[in-house]
């Protein structure tokens, strides 16, 4: 089989069952369309992750823009994630892939996935509006205006913007609006994300800082990965961070007496 | 706080709760001891995750093999995992962290786990038997010999060796090996696990050959990472070969009309 | 502790933290503000999950009502779901929960999940139009026209009703229906549901049959159960269900087959 | 199709993939050999499940100590299973499953899983000593004082002995011995188990009591149920157990700000 960059295609029989992820046979194991063999030693995970979900290898400014956003959003310490991580150990220290899981299950709307649906907001907003790198400031500031303007007729919360700890900034956005500055990355969708937190914070007078979560979701949008995969795209990051957690935990418990002194105050009622 | 190397004490008052993964405050991320931005484009996923195990960053050769592990292991197409986490997301499609979640869980004793058994058991043995860079050849096979005996008297498998499919080699395993020979990594684990192999073979007089699991642990345990976590740490590379699946799904659906085939021919009987 | 049907207040320290499902000191266990010893042989799980989410007991007819529901949605054969815990199995058959868990993460917006999103839906329309028992057909007519109209000028579908295999009629329903009855227990949102395929098939001229799940969903809220918690409720169900399937598959396991069966299928281009 | 108890042989197609645990067609849906319709109304989600696992609806005393288990293991307050469930629900609100699903995943060989440990433990101990109800109890005394040698010359601790917190004697054990004996079903399981309690306290001098979950392990063995499915089996109660908590963590959250203190406390070494 070739080692080239295009996908195979799929035999017509069993059209809809066929997958390019990745194939074995007793010699050989291929993914992303090539012998892994010539992928190992030669690229990173991110690189591999990206070459599977954008169908290319990243240059060096995306696969750098890529790691600042995985970076970014890998932990940031003790979280409901982390607790669920170090919870289910407890009980389960034979299938860590259960704690894990555990961690993962509450990225959700809530949590991390904000990433995830800031992509597909501005994603969506670009493609309507034909926003491109071609088109000047002032016409970024007028889909800005005009989105803020839409969503708080709606009622709804502007995606990717405000963070309830970081209220005068996240750190990680200015940083990596720097990175993806340096990398010459800048595109459509963190340039509407910044229209839309000046354009936000005219509208209601107050600063609505752009959040890491929001930040990420755009630099991965601009740098080619589809915003539907967004979401699932930073598990993998967290899931590097929930690792760190049950590392820790296997070394310096703590959910063990954390869950007896909760118990302790949350019923003692019972035992009045 | 100083960005060094050295993770800081917790605060003896709760010592027990402390955790020197990360921490937040209005103006601050911190993670492995450092503010997040000092990490942000100028560290990979891997480097980071590596840090935050190892306690310190990898040197150049470290990471390479440690990335040529984790790319090894990321996937190799359908699989029961890839296969679960394309059904969870038809019946859920609004939660990936569930469908990649329930990928996850498939990665124990029998998939996958597998390296982190090998590192653990082969850590066990070195340290045991007190084997280091300093001892020749010879040592190496008097000890696997030993290794090979005992279980064979235990009527135990050996870790690392023999693959349902790659019965004359995993390819993976040949290319690890001359990644961590290229970069001077070849330690005590690495080597055990190839002397083990040899020793298997003029025991019971067949070749089972060392499986890309089992050299990826090795490997992975020869760079420092402990070998308790790598269980864990193999999730992370997984996790990206999941999100390749799901994103697959999302475009070129197979698990509605897999499951409703198979429904058909599992039930039939049922409606005769 | 007196053993009644009132949930005992948290203490007012931590008030924030009191949780009053359960407790335990050396010689007692509490669940539901009573001694579990007293709950022990005088009642059926059904019971304790009814008495746990409504804050009582419930009546004979109630509690029949609910285990049809409960058997009505635990299983039917192979589905994502089941298929997901088989193959979860196949790769860590050690651990059990993590196989039932993968099952349930399937059980999401498609799947499942339509019981508790019927439930929410009809309750809501209930409060808001004030319908009671002592309305009469007329009034739950005239409220199902509306809502018909408001979710065809909406775009959306409608909760509850249709079902791609039981195009004629779920048979669940009828029954479910039927057991109602003859408890006395249909209330307003099963004759809002039945209204309302009724105003439907008015509106469109088609008949789209009120689905099993759909049914579920209503009877659970006639029954006093708070319809936002449905969704979790019929877990309970699908974890039984999902239990059968584990244990046809430890004693005539099919997912190893299927798995390399698929993987033949899917990936044969790359091996051609 | 008839609506025996005998469940039908797969087609010999595909015999490979046949399942017996229910199936679909337009018109019905036929769940462990039998039409759905004549389940629902007719028995309890317990008496289902009972069906599934064992072939045979339950008689009445069996249903009431199978009740009496899964009443007993549904839950007991604030535990790290149940906290998991409350942390991962602030993350992901929208996916409840996912947040039952994380508190399953703790119940594994520290918490919940001995209960199926102790069934496997007594069964395989019944049959290869083949211990019947006609044998007395001199019989059963002397094989637990064999097993509790054979135990303790392993340095291996004894399945269903012991609890952290119920040091004097679990209430839960003599309950369900009460239950069992008012049903006639105190089987070999329940009584070896008895008996190993004994011999335990002669070899080492000190009382260590039967345990809840090992006591409903072995009576779910004495009813029938195989043991290597009570591991699983137990985990519908569980469902039961977080879904109450998910209720309440709806109704009265508490994740959320026990998160904000634990980081608080965690990492205020970072912030110093």
């Amino acid at each position: 089989m070739a080692d080239d960059q295009h996908l195979p295609e799929a035999d017509p029989d069993d059209a809809w069952l066929g997958s390019s992820i990745g194939a074995t046979d007793a010699d050989h194991i291929w993914i992303a369309g090539r012998d892994i063999t010539t992928l190992m030693g030669s690229m990173t995970l991110t690189e591999l992750a990206f070459l599977l979900l954008v169908g290319r290898e990243p240059t060096a400014g995306e696969c750098r823009v890529t790691d600042a956003v995985l970076v970014s959003l890998a932990d940031h310490g003790v979280t409901p994630s982390s607790l669920s991580t170090r919870l289910t150990y407890t009980g389960a220290p034979e299938a860590v892939q259960g704690a894990i899981a555990a961690g993962l299950l509450g990225a959700g709307s809530v949590f991390l996935g904000p990433a995830g649906d800031t992509a597909v907001f501005l994603a969506d907003a670009v493609e309507e509006r034909g926003l491109t790198a071609d088109h000047d400031d002032a016409a970024f500031a007028d889909a800005a205006a005009e989105l803020v303007a839409e969503r708080r007729a709606a009622g709804a919360r502007m995606p990717g913007l405000g963070h309830p700890v970081h209220r005068d900034g996240d750190p990680r956005t200015e940083r990596l609006y720097a990175i993806a500055d340096e990398e010459g990355l800048i595109g459509p969708h963190l340039r509407l994300l910044r229209a839309i937190e000046g354009a936000h914070q005219e509208a209601i007078g107050k600063y609505l800082p752009i959040n890491g979560a929001g930040a990420g979701g755009a630099a991965l949008a601009d740098v080619g990965l589809p915003p539907a995969l967004v979401r699932g795209f930073v598990l993998i990051a967290r899931t590097a961070g929930l690792v760190a957690h049950l590392a820790e935990e296997m070394r310096a418990p703590m959910a063990r007496r954390l869950w007896l002194e909760t118990e302790e105050r949350a019923s003692r009622h019972y035992r009045a």
